[in-house]
């Protein structure tokens, strides 16, 4: 009864096999191994109790499917699970089986197995956004100089490089990312509270054992039991929304890029990617299309966790209970977003005489804000703008240059040497400050705004 | 690598087997089989090739692992499902082989699968809807007479009854679901359009050949190809999300009755359902906890949907790539409502004398209106609201019964007799129209307000 | 403290007007009038208390910003304005004023008149869909035989024709629009349930008294009252949201039309519309971009009003208060999308050579798939296909049109002729039953699929 | 036309002013005239018509209903600005109309603004988060002993301190307050980049005019123009997505508390808030409700800005046009909901009485887990649990206490003497680390976790 196929455009590899039953079903195991032995360490519980509670928490002795239909009639996994650790135990220790799940509460267990899985999707993270931010700013780097066209409201306007869109794309992708980093940060605790948050049963040892537990496990541990205040989590996945928007808007340019009729850049064909049966030469803009597809469903999949973050009192009815598929979509979907736009990057193929050959196709009247502060200084404003605009539609009208109507309208021509004419649709002479933006944003240094302001 | 325990409150079996590898892979290999004998009885393809072409459409004769793997680099399902199919035909009959998937496009496939399965998922629907309604009928006229509090922004509120409040919960219901399958009935149609939604590899015969593929399917055959206009679809997700709210606000209203304090309601324990390890005679609200998790996940998943019909052209580059999970998803989220749901209303207890309790404990409180009403017309309505406002705080302060204070303040003494006043705190009496409105939600000929009106 | 600025590209002016404090107030005091109306009818209140009450009931006469002050403290806006109107009608008739709003909750009427409000929206929405589905059909028509790129991914495939896309974009918004109706005909009720819905302080002519409500009203009578049932509202918001998708689809593609590169339609200029102070001649997709803001807004809207359903018992704590503005926002952003797309549509400029010349820059590798065919009845289909890969790859490489290339390959020139290898690349040739697909879009009689199948 | 009524329970006063028509305006009109002055401070343009253009730059001189249609005509409140303050600024000085808006773009000044109007709101949040932390810490303090019911799926836990109950509120709140502070420093940055974002039109100087004009309005001057980069933005928006999901969580605890059979909290009365015509007495949780109608509403709109993420090239086509909307509602929902738990939070009842009498009520059942623990430690825990299975069934079941229950079992008697039995129902003595947990919440020192761990 594998899924896998149905959400086979939802998921890398990768982080399929990190949701898959066996590693949900190892950190919870994993949970209650790190618990038995931190209260052994603590004297709660007998030493060689945490012991075969640990020999017996390995995903491959328990039968996920009938762990998975318990969780539906339980409406958690960690009764369930807890029961047929309980039983598995019981079976070489009777004693040690009354020591498994000491103290801790079933939302304990689940809520820490989802905190571990997320500290291995951090790492799968890591490796691919450091391999996509390298792509760019090589991308960034070598097309420093490459001017293009830039587009307002998918329009002709006045000219960019290609460098300086590569470098826009990095700069939102790494903000994101340091931002998702030090979500992670928060994120990454122990939950360890107890039937009601207050480790009662533990007496004043609660805090102790969550500590050793934390230790155990390699997570924090934070101020409190966060059973119901979900902030944190809330706040990785916004992050991960963040970052999938900034994947979204590359993935949107380049896809609009690759059309036929643009046909500036192109995302890799490689391996039974983006083929087309009856047109064997089409590249299809596929791993942009599997990031925009993240970039439609992450939005919905926030949504959802924020409004589920309302749980009543010490445990959400219907709140915590919609958490798990959301996490885990969500994660998934980002990281195959991630994954899609490293391979985009990494392969992308830029065509800069296309880009080149798109600007001359504009016949000069991008370049018609240039000429017109170069006429107002000596005619005024005014008067600069009402040649321009009377010069512009003639030569969209006759489809001819600008820099020919201009040369043949009088009162231009007399102000206009042949050199400035010559010069004025060219695009490496109107680009601004495009390199000093690119190179800012390419900084290692570059940091949040307001210490720059110092 | 399956996925189930992570999904395990997000559907029930049936419909993660519905989603299953092997059953969308099969509606897949159902389209081909199908588009090959309608094709065949055209003349267009060889009869000994779809029947070549039908005997390798099965399943079981897949790896659907790697065809995962193929789908994600592919961008689309239907180009590795088409090779793979297409490499076991010529395994048998080469000559065969040329003719698989003949005229259609790898989008053909995967939305008629999707709609296949939407179709399966209706039956599913149906019978548990069914089940709800008529549990729910049944505790609408067993509790016709069972008076309870009124409760509006979660305070109480003069009288209804359990009777009527059922009978709200199965006219919404009865509404949504008369919605869905309007919706269902539009949706379940072919999708069969070529490369660009022409069909123009097959000449003139394009129509004819969807029409066939219809019958062979059980499909309706529509205006035209939909391959980007996914208002169908759109509508049945929408109205599965109108439907889950509908589920949503009974199991939030029950889940609120079950409170300890209030105690009213509560739904059954069953088999591993609802338990706590440590206290158990609790019951959980474990069912509406399930309705509650979809109905906050649902509506973040029609707002993904919506958002991803603007697709481009003639295939989508994200937007329809989002599609599979979003449904299958929010299939499984309405499935697991309604069956969360029908065990709910199956086996609610009622707990009659509590209800009474509840009202009784108000001290005639919620009474202050009638009593307003009855002193009002003698009174006029001003003077009746100020001494109900001066007695309805004495009760409160002093804790007594509301009818106790009117009767020892001498300007109302004289005005509501022994009767009055004790009738006035028996919700029996108070109920206004409460009854016809149940009756007429419960009506078999409930019909359209606009056709009530002539 | 008005604020239209800020939503000025999220309405249009006549719905802005719409929900403007004049016309809101104004349809709580139609319900207040009307009401005491249909209770005189009824003996219950005095006739001349009523039209004292009906005197007063006019927004002119009241503070609406010191009323929403209010509201924003009482939590509702019944209270404030019922005490309003109640102070209003006592100064001329302090008698009649003990009869403002008999019998009625607070929610009765805003729930009443944001049903009156959204009658009102579906009149403008109604003249404004009819001349979109009138322009469309002109463009359908008028393009029949207009022949253009498919794109499937962005990328170039077989031809299709504008008639056949303008129709599809057609097909979809009247599908919409006719469920949209059915929608608007539910949700327009009456809601009039009194403190608990059982309307128990009128005894018995509860229903009588609704019935004569929504007759002065011109609304229909529904079965009960749905103060927390809020199904109606959300089916008729989730409608807009399918035909807000339609419409955003058909927005994305004029959009990726009006590219410079592409520059196949362009919407028209119109007074104020899409100019650029510094490039005059440019035509912004202004009216599509709105379209597109509003597709961007409603999902959202909508997963916001369905979360909001799970309303608690019989007045809701968070949802209800949700609603109003979530229901403005959403009926003014689609509004103004269909505005938006009426005049689009109504002034497209189709460039039907811009559209020819982009078929034939692909040099006629869009035609592959058609030798293949032709090539295969002879060759057999692998043999074909792997020429035809062959042949395209190099027409790509050399920049060659296919025709050329397979006039040029010996064993593809022996089998096909001349005059065959002549029309390959003529996309009126290839057209399939495009034409079949746009008339059964455009026939009046276009109807359910289902009832199609008989 | 103003439109407040429609929206009086979607923002507070304060912030319907700060997004007012004459506020947006004023901002939009301190761009342009920071910018005219920064430019002529590095001699780009004249500092007397700089100074005509402060002069000019007053919002009361501009008709804001005209510039809001303008603005719905041309797609951007940006170009009818500066047309309308351009043929003002003529009026007194024609050379001075020709530097309005130096080489900005439309977008440069629509953007820029909102980020003056976010700055704003910044601190209007502060005031009020600062005020509810305060209350909270206060509340936290006060009732450190006050022992009420744990409550897990609304069901009855063992218990808690409502001290600890507010230090959980105020600990999610803390953290989301500081993540929100972290995302404004971030945001509150300059936008200027001209047409294509490369600022060409200024030669090498676009960086220091950007900087200039970054001190003149009090805003950090970011790496780059970030026009369709809208991270930052999104980053805030999620932000505050999650603070308000922090007080929807609060407003559901609290108002679940002010259930008439709970009755443990009160939220104040106040002047107007939350009455009830017909029922004196009653206290609604009205600003429970508005901050949970927050709660309902931003989920939606943080989806759709995070969906318009995907912006064009250089400016964005629906995506863009979107943003303002739904910036102002969510920034005006997400103030009115702290505005709401201030109000609440700073006159909340507590009743303590009542609190301990719902501890007694359950007859000391939530005390299983205790009794098992203190027999398990002689009985083993399979026996022990067994034992109390029993003896709380029947608790349930006769209504008798569970101490008296266990008294009555001889085998437990032996085992725990009258003091442990009379003190098993102390919920006094069944805390557990629920003090040391309110204390590390209420820690100025309290950090993040990470840091925590060294």
């Amino acid at each position: 009864m594998a899924a896998r196929l149905i959400d086979s455009l939802a998921t890398t590899e990768e982080l399929a096999e990190l949701f898959s039953d066996e590693s949900a079903l190892q950190a919870m195991l994993d949970f209650e191994a790190a618990l038995a032995r931190a209260e052994a360490g603590l004297g709660i519980v007998p030493q060689a109790a945490a012991e075969k509670i640990a020999l017996a928490a390995k995903a491959e002795l328990f039968d996920s499917a009938a762990l998975s239909r318990d969780t539906l009639r339980a409406g958690t996994p960690g009764i369930p699970l807890v029961k047929a650790l309980t039983e598995r135990v019981r079976a070489t220790d009777p004693t040690a089986a009354g020591f498994v799940h000491w103290a801790a509460t079933s939302q304990d267990v689940a809520d820490t197995a989802l905190v571990l899985l997320l500290k291995r999707a951090q790492s799968i993270f890591e490796v691919d956004l450091a391999r996509l931010e390298k792509a760019l700013r090589s991308l960034a780097e070598k097309h420093a100089d490459t001017a293009m066209l830039g587009r307002t409201l998918m329009q002709a306007a006045p000219p960019i490089t290609f460098g300086l869109k590569a470098a826009g794309w990095l700069g939102s992708i790494r903000r994101a990312h340091k931002r998702l980093n030090a979500s992670f940060a928060d994120a990454l605790v122990v939950q360890f509270g107890g039937a009601s948050g207050t480790l009662a049963s533990l007496g004043d040892q609660g805090i102790a054992v969550g500590q050793a537990l934390g230790d155990e496990l390699g997570l924090a541990y934070p101020d409190a039991p966060w059973h119901t205040h979900r902030d944190r989590l809330a706040a990785l996945l916004c992050d991960c929304g963040v970052l999938i928007g900034c994947l979204g808007k590359m993935a949107r340019d380049i896809s609009l890029l690759m059309q036929v009729e643009v046909a500036e850049a192109a995302e890799p064909g490689g391996a039974g990617r983006g083929g087309s049966s009856t047109m064997p030469h089409k590249r299809n803009p596929t791993g942009c299309s599997l990031a925009l597809a993240a970039a439609y469903r992450v939005p919905g999949l926030v949504a959802t966790f924020l409004s589920g973050m309302t749980q009543e009192h010490e445990r959400g009815v219907g709140g915590w209970q919609a958490e798990w598929p959301t996490v885990a979509g969500l994660i998934q979907a980002s990281g195959l977003a991630i994954a899609s736009m490293v391979e985009v990057a990494e392969g992308l193929s830029v065509n800069s005489e296309k880009m080149r050959a798109n600007v001359d196709a504009t016949r000069g009247t991008i370049f018609a804000e240039k000429a017109m502060i170069m006429l107002g200084k000596e005619l005024g404003r005014d008067a600069a703008h009402k040649l321009l605009e009377e010069t512009t539609r003639k030569s969209v009208a006759e489809s001819r240059h600008l820099s020919e109507v201009l040369r043949d309208t009088p009162e231009i021509a007399v102000r206009l040497d042949a050199d400035a004419l010559r010069d004025l649709e060219n695009p490496e002479k109107y680009l601004g400050v495009a390199d000093e933006f690119r190179k800012r944003l390419l900084s290692p240094k570059s940091k949040n705004p307001e210490s720059e302001r110092e």
